[in-house]
């Protein structure tokens, strides 16, 4: 990847609007010479415009002209720098959205010395010019590419700022923490202490905990950026891909009578009052010789080890007295055992002739009765997965979700406990000076203080073009 | 289809860029209610804005809030009526183009009470303010769904009102024409003449004749339009599909070497400077008893019909010279015979171990020599092709293309026939009076003086969402 365009300041173009055709499509220039590109081509009934008349923010009719055609008829609106996106001049042209009008503007604009935005460049210059910082030019992707609430919530938040505001702080503490360490330096042959150690060691337990809290969070953004994995586990033909289809009101995985018929583990989402669920059907839990079958069960195992919630399925009527003991037993250890939600689901009610055995224990499991064949009670299921996803009110709580942040937050932690380690052992405060650099180091890569051109090239190269 | 929206005034609201996600996405709505819709959720720094304080044409930049959570951040731009699109105010937010946001920024407005627009249902009441005639109007579809230099243009100009101005003259000289007439009916008793005859006669036939104009531009308006139909035509195995192929630079007819195995006429498009071809590959041209095979020969000669430029293909080495004198028997007859242009193409030079029979009279005939297999001479044939059809500078000439204001043209000079023929006969000025104001209706209906909401739902039911 040729990284050249990171410290570019020529002036970029590049369709913003989504590709195909529409009523409008707009076409988004920055640089030192947008607007002079702009004036060359476009026309206030019939006449050139200067530069200097066209004012900020005011979006102004015309023509774009070349050689004597026009083009099309526009509105062109002029963000003078540094009162725009990207911090510099920016224009957006917002013409008429057939394929033609949009390609044969972009070449238009381009023959005259503009050059086409790499993915992310419009961000990218913002970020370059302060506008703001990388954990925001990170989420102005995310926003563009969440498509549900919570997903939608977590990137915008973090646009927004609080991230970076809790990074910030996170920061100014350890600095003002490493000016005092530092300062002993400079009078290290006097074996003076200008930072009070118990103070000191406070200060970066107070520190640690925030970074622990931010990196435990990242569980919940993830499953609020990516969904909330639901595994459909239980023994074969107990109707887990009826179950399924119910759940997601069609049929799209294969359900027949012979046992074992399910092999793939099947994921499909669905989305629940802004929360994103991912089905995960499974093959049987049931010992057999068929080789293929436990593949398939085996990643059963897998799908349930990585899911937040199982719902565990059972045959209300064909299971014996010991099998709902059994299924009983099993649904109380894997309660015990593990911090996921079980939800027992007792199914093929249709078919019951009499009281189910073992009901009261059931009960007391909170056992939803459902039939899957019969569509009946699937919203108990529905409400019990919201009520075992829902993050709760997060309120003002600094959600992390990205994978790069959780990482250089889990270094900045490790470098921390260096620091802690190195006074306890102690070290001499020019070798902890090098650690608490780490820390402020993997700190400031989140908000970019800190960058390398691969990691801009990563994070940029990731944007639609036109952002 | 329920035609009510057309008499409607109240606030429309629509996605107006294409729909997916992109950098950005403009939701735009039109009416009285539009301003104080968007104050409803727009807010300044935090603060609510007052609709008195947005000026018109100024994008401000703000945040979307509902139930206190930011859904994005945004510009809007208002456009006071009567100097928007519509005539209306409009507004036009302008956010991130996530599917979400557009979604919920959609549903957010629609809740607030404006109406989800119908397709072209913001250019209908550009219409209805007088912003622009029906032709105009139409035309901004035509130029939204362009997809050729030469679609464009027309489109451009039609929507630029060159048409309209054509048929406003015609109207206007006829209405002074009519003005006459009837000024001669409220003194009938009296048997004056007021109108000339031999003025009025001459008046008519340039009226006629300035219609007659308009409806043979219809032919190249059509093509300019649609693209120039080329037919491919030959005796099997002379290689049109390998030609067609050749030309489309991919492989999607199927090739052969049995005679006659291209029973389908394919059509395929493509762009050569500005103007499209649409090649029809056919049938080969033999006698046969095979009723599949003769059912695709008698499509052949309807494409060949129906074609502007004929390639005529013929095998350059397993032709005999007899066969060449046929073939070339048959394209004279076909370059005396028709209007079309005829491209002789002597195809599988490659295969040529001597000098071909005939030679001269082929060269005579301009005849291209080619290899569709080895892609040899291929950019002759594009050449001749941009020859035969280019319609050369047609400069200041007004064009129809569209199909309803050829048939209004059309109808329009029947009724000046009937006219004329009034006149000739000494039928009584009464009946000629309803000749001349059914002459005005057909003329009017192009620019829309004469509608119906039959006409209005057809034309703009055609547009899309948004525009």
């Amino acid at each position: 990847m040729n990284l050249d365009f990171l410290s570019s300041s020529d002036t970029i173009c590049a369709l913003s609007t989504p590709a195909g055709h529409g009523a409008i499509a707009i076409v988004r220039l920055s640089g030192s010479e947008a607007v002079s590109l702009l004036t060359q081509v476009f026309r206030q009934k019939g006449r050139k415009t200067n530069p200097e008349d066209l004012i900020s923010h005011k979006a102004v009719f015309g023509t774009i002209e070349t050689n004597g055609e026009i083009l099309d008829e526009v509105l062109a609106t002029v963000f003078k720098g540094p009162h725009s996106y990207t911090g510099e001049d920016v224009v957006e042209i917002s013409c008429h959205g057939s394929v033609y009008i949009q390609q044969k503007l972009l070449e238009l604009i381009l023959s005259l010395g503009a050059r086409l935005a790499e993915p992310g460049e419009f961000t990218l210059r913002a970020f370059m010019n302060g506008k703001f910082d990388l954990s925001q030019a990170e989420a102005v992707a995310d926003l563009i590419a969440s498509n549900s609430e919570a997903s939608h919530k977590l990137a915008m938040k973090q646009m927004r700022g609080g991230f970076s505001l809790k990074i910030g702080e996170l920061r100014a503490r350890l600095v003002d923490f490493a000016s005092l360490i530092e300062l002993e330096l400079d009078f290290s042959e006097e074996d003076v202490e200008f930072a009070d150690r118990t103070e000191l060691f406070q200060l970066l337990e107070k520190i640690k905990s925030e970074i622990g809290n931010l990196k435990s969070s990242f569980t919940l953004g993830n499953v609020m950026k990516h969904g909330i994995p639901v595994a459909i586990a239980g023994k074969p033909n107990v109707g887990k891909s009826t179950l399924l289809n119910a759940l997601l009101n069609e049929e799209r995985a294969l359900v027949s009578e012979i046992p074992g018929t399910t092999r793939d583990a099947i994921e499909d989402t669905i989305n629940i009052s802004g929360v994103t669920f991912r089905f995960i059907d499974t093959a049987g839990l049931r010992h057999t010789e068929d080789v293929v079958e436990n593949m398939g069960i085996e990643r059963t195992f897998e799908k349930m080890n990585q899911a937040s919630v199982v719902l565990y399925v059972f045959d209300i009527t064909s299971t014996s007295e010991t099998e709902i003991d059994e299924a009983i037993a099993d649904i109380r250890v894997q309660l015990e055992d593990s911090s996921k939600a079980i939800i027992p689901v007792a199914n093929k009610t249709d078919m019951l002739t009499e009281a189910p055995h073992s009901f009261k224990k059931l009960v007391e499991l909170e056992t939803l009765f459902v039939s899957a064949k019969r569509n009946e009670n699937i919203n108990l299921i529905v409400e019990r997965l919201l009520q075992a996803a829902h993050p709760g009110d997060t309120g003002d709580q600094t959600i992390v979700y990205n994978l790069r942040h959780f990482e250089a937050l889990s270094r900045a932690a490790q470098s921390i406990e260096s620091i802690e380690k190195g006074f306890a052992e102690g070290v001499p405060s020019d070798l902890v000076a090098i650690d608490i650099r780490q820390a402020l180091h993997h700190l400031g890569s989140i908000t970019g203080e800190v960058t390398t051109d691969e990691l801009l090239g990563n994070i940029f190269g990731k944007f639609c073009i036109g952002k």
